[in-house]
């Protein structure tokens, strides 16, 4: 049950940092059109400075502790609500106008296949500069390989292009797993062709997550229209193109996400109506098994009463030299009577 | 279960185009009030002009390769991104305004009548230009048909116009499609009226394309819709009234496919009413009969006891001359106090 | 399952009329504040001129064919889209506005008491001019009368107070039928009260109509909505309290379907809990039954073996004096004891 | 099943008034700061004049006929279309801005506790004029004392703030109502809680004028909002606060009614389940007792067989010297492995 | 069923204050970013002034009577409406702009944990002083030592700022309550995953009050929301971020209330499921014994029949040498064919 709790103790002032053990690198590139330069430290001691006329990515893998992130604080002019929620995992996907910076904060598919577990990516846009957190190691390896590769706008385009590379990189990063989604709900309709086991914990289980996907992607799409928005307001909408792409694909991952939700709930019913359909042809049958014995047993125990034969109103059948035969007629005339009228009912 | 997965690979720059083996026909017709000249050819190097003063309409029916797609791209000035999706099927029903040219995303029914399945159909419109691409050869012999026919405002009225007709086709095929949806549905609602069967799946089956094509036809009827916004704002409306009828089209597809969304699930309802009260029927006969039997297997079978009629207390029924009739005045009491409780209860 | 599909073939150019063998008469009145000329005839050649300073009211009782509506087009410069859609049944309510004058579809109710079939209404407004098509002869009678009265504004006030009185009397022709569901609603409730029937078909039966109706409620209301904001817009809302009256209606029918609708939800619901109510008293009942004599035909079976009662072990109870007495007694209290047992827990 | 059909016939012209028997007290009262006076009559030819620099208040008790409302037409200019919905009952809640005055509408409750009966409050307000026409006799006697007792604003602040103080009271009835349907929800409630009576009907007797209150709680709402917004552009806001206040109370008992409408259909939900699982357990333990009982009789009828015991293949346990005893140990471990396999399932 | 009804009396003037032997505490601190001058005291005489360039907080612990609330209003200026909501608890989380001051009204989290019981904070905002009154003891000590540790931007920016440290811990306050209202739903998880209790009560039971906090949740987002616009429109947005710090838990509280909501629904029905599936397997098996039984006791039955074996016609089977071995050999078939045809119709 994920509990979105603001970690800050209630009361307490806002923009607190904790000090926290966790390990960043920090991996870094400097690049204009003509040259790029890259490297990785560990100590936030280090943080380069903001280049003029080129730009600068620090992308620093793992959660920074108190140190870290005042030293970027300090360097960049972050802001500390932004560091603070930085150091809270479980943020919803937001965007953020500080007036010296924008804030974006996407979440990322982690874990296992099949669950709505996240990682956070939170992202820093300022002049020449983008700063990426967060604690998923090697994510961002394609643009790299773009940005080393010279080709295409990347290089020459600025900081702006590159939040929406990475932005297009989270966006993207959900169809495996909706993906494996849908493999899983695959399988549970092959499973449940039969009706013969209860799945509905099992789709229900792949439903729950479903919800919490659904609603971060509803989020995050509203996070790349903004960024769409925003492009238009300040750049006459140069870059428009591809955030309509990246927004686009938004749509699409929620969509998609949306349908799965939606089959969960079909599929959950149908297996529902089948599982109560099969119930009920078990219990007909059986019952109709029953019913057909019931007045058999009823002949036989009849004749199976001591009454004192020598009177001869007493039980005259079981003096008969055909009895038996008299009796098992009877018993099959009722068979083939109940048997007839249930057929004629059509409940056989 | 449709992922509409973007076929780029994560973190791959975006307008990059496969080389694709899809073999294309392109055909072609350029013209204006008074002339119209047709032809067809297959190789992309072969690609004509923009004509001044008249309109040049390039169909091209199969998804073209990575070169064709270039070709275009150098030739008529088409974006990259857009290329892009002309490659990737499964688009969601769009339109995309790039500076040089309007871009369009339709979806056309195909294959099996009660299944969801369509296939892409892109429109690009330049000026004087339009292009079609889409893999459903002889969707647009009728358009073509208008256009050798010089009848009507289609040879005179330009490139917006033309794209008009192309959406107005595009449009009404959906209307055979719904045509079958309700011929099935009319189909199970017979089968479901004698509530024998388990329809319960066929139903589902039924239900889920239907949400599908719902979608679509929402997303159809808003790309209409930004049509005729745009018509209205760079024509004066001069063609708002034809837009004005296709986007009625596209309401009227959308409230049928939305109906028979409803009727699916109301006849889901209505057979699992049907269905639960046949069984209930079932087993109210079935235990009646059984409840009537049970004391009467009691009192045969307390006859059939051994005890010692040499004793005046044990068991001096069998003894009676008239034993045997008593016991059947006894059972047929019996049955008719239960049956006539039966009946005053409403039972039966 | 009513497809509205747009007759047109597809691809075929729009505007294109049918030859129809439909017979129609056209009844027409002249009319200013002193005077009225009133008159019909059947054949399109004869149309009037739109008077000057007059107002002209053509009422079509019945679909024109080619020729008729051709004849229309020319006379009062009605356009072809809306024409065409006269001709085409089962278009949604709807407002258009052609430049030369306004064209308004609403559906009146028709036929069978609780179906939601409908014929169309269509009205042209040009300047002085309106013309009234559909299938339903005498409906606007008591509008005529008023213009023959010369009583109230409707002489004085012009063609768009009289579209204002024909919407009126388009708005209010639904209550009737309302009333039609109601009573069947009402006749339900009553019949489902014993719970002894299985009602679901017949209600599912009453609600689908009504979800038709739902719709074209909601459609009517806005038609009838936006008739108001044209009056605001074009008149300074001289009439303004006239249309409002009309949308108060058109509201409260929308209400009223709306309110049935729910009703026969909740109806159903009811009728369901209570056939399930009364199915589960049957087989708690019958059940309770069954197990009272299930341990009692044990007992007499118990002393239907047939064990050498030479042994002094083998059932004793068969050569006792009082043995049948004991057995009785023992069945008593077997008997007692249950019904005790299903008495505290409240299940008799 | 309530039709809110207008009962103007169809066709006729609107403003029509009906002759109509019902009796009306007329009370009025002339104030202003400094003084009051005040009477009753019931002729409405003694129609006072609206003062100068006072405020006039007719509270009519009843509904009048023709000649009362045709007086009223004359002497204070209200409009005939209102005029003729005061004669209307079952009016939605309305504000109607007529030029000459305003015209409101809302519903105050009336008659049995558990029911959505009420009875229409109009209010028209002119300059120096509040008429308010109702069937309710003494509901605003606090008002026209807190007139009398000349305290607070209401008697220097002119007929708006009467109207105000009179919407609030409107309001204000709605929440004994909502008291009486809490403690019936409340009673049914402690009836539901041991689950052995069917309440469902009752409770859906219940839910149903819920849901007709919620649907005038939320007109009522939006009429005092836009009373609130007619305030803030007139008035500067000057009363904007008490208006604000009543919106308040208005959106509270929509909240109660929202809130109660919804416990009811929690409570028929925990009902339904509730029902089930008794039901459940009844079947499940006298199912179980069957069980047990069928294979002690199948036992007992087998030593019940009457093979020729000369052959010492035949049932020779009938002549064991133990043999009775010997079936006693069989029942026994059939039973004890039976409820032993029950308990392991945990089924008992 | 909480009724959130106004305890003023029907018709009476609004404003008006009861008397009310309520104690009240009064903290108080005057500060600014050099000093800060604390204190108590219990008696609304002793009310200090509001400083000029300095802030003054008065944090009122309890409910004040008419004395207080009138002592309030003619220091500081309090309007009525806002002082007689003080006094009705139960109020909808609110925002009023009176043009001498603002009033907010939170409901903070109280009682037991899994309620929604609340109790009301009421804030009052004007020129450099901030009144709070609510009953919570000790909720806002944590700010009251921010103020004396002179830490932050809280001593020198003044009363909005308070405002805003106060809202914050109010909206932090509903997190522990969420927390416990998961740990909660764990529980009731693991309970339910047996299936053997009837757990719908206690779902039920968990999601109506979660039902009641959402309410809450999105108003009071929705004030947060609106203090934000005004400090945009008021200050420049100064203190936006914070503003929307506090937002953005205000939005995080609801996503939780919402998702565990919506997890309790899931977890009824899967719940529901699981115990239906049980109950299907307990009455499948136990079928199946009785269906089993029931041709073996009919065949033992009818060797019980006391047909007179002189014929050799009847019952020639009990002469038999081997009868009883035979006798069980027909048995031991009968009941392995219903095996294997239940097994092959994979019901058991």
């Amino acid at each position: 049950m994920p509990i979105n709790k603001p970690e800050r103790i209630i009361g307490h002032r806002p923009g607190v940092l904790h000090e926290q053990a966790s390990q960043a690198r920090i991996l870094w590139a400097r690049y204009d059109a003509d040259s790029l330069e890259e490297g990785e430290f560990a100590d936030f001691a280090d943080l380069p400075a903001v280049p003029q006329g080129a730009c600068l990515w620090l992308d620093i893998v793992g959660v920074p502790g108190k140190a870290g992130l005042t030293a970027l604080e300090q360097h960049y002019g972050l802001h500390r609500l932004a560091l603070e929620d930085v150091q809270n995992q479980g943020q919803i996907p937001k965007f953020e106008d500080f007036e010296e910076h924008l804030y974006t904060v996407l979440q990322l598919p982690q874990g296992a296949a099949d669950t709505a577990e996240t990682y956070q990516l939170n992202v820093f846009l300022a002049e020449n500069l983008v700063i990426t957190v967060h604690r998923g190691g090697g994510v961002f390896d394609p643009v790299r390989k773009r940005l080393q590769a010279n080709r295409g706008v990347i290089r020459s385009a600025g900081a702006d292009y590159l939040l929406y590379a990475l932005s297009d990189v989270a966006v993207d990063m959900g169809f495996p797993r909706a993906d494996e989604f849908s493999a899983r709900l695959l399988e549970l309709e092959e499973l449940a062709d039969d009706g013969l086991h209860d799945l509905s914990r099992d789709i229900y289980a792949l439903r729950r997550p479903l919800s919490i996907l659904l609603r971060q992607a509803r989020r995050q799409r509203d996070v790349i229209d903004r960024l769409l928005e925003r492009d238009r307001a300040e750049f006459d909408g140069q870059r428009e193109v591809y955030w309509r792409d990246c927004l686009d694909h938004a749509e699409r991952y929620l969509e998609t996400i949306s349908h799965l939700r939606e089959s969960a709930g079909d599929l959950l019913n149908t297996h529902l109506a089948l599982v109560s359909h099969r119930m009920n042809d078990v219990m007909k049958v059986l019952t109709v098994m029953s019913t057909v014995f019931i007045p058999l047993s009823f002949v036989v125990g009849l004749y199976g009463m001591n009454f004192d034969t020598d009177s001869p109103y007493n039980l005259p059948e079981l003096g008969w030299r055909f009895g038996y035969v008299y009796v098992w007629g009877v018993m099959v005339l009722v068979v083939s009577g109940l048997l007839l009228f249930f057929r004629r009912k059509r409940w056989i």
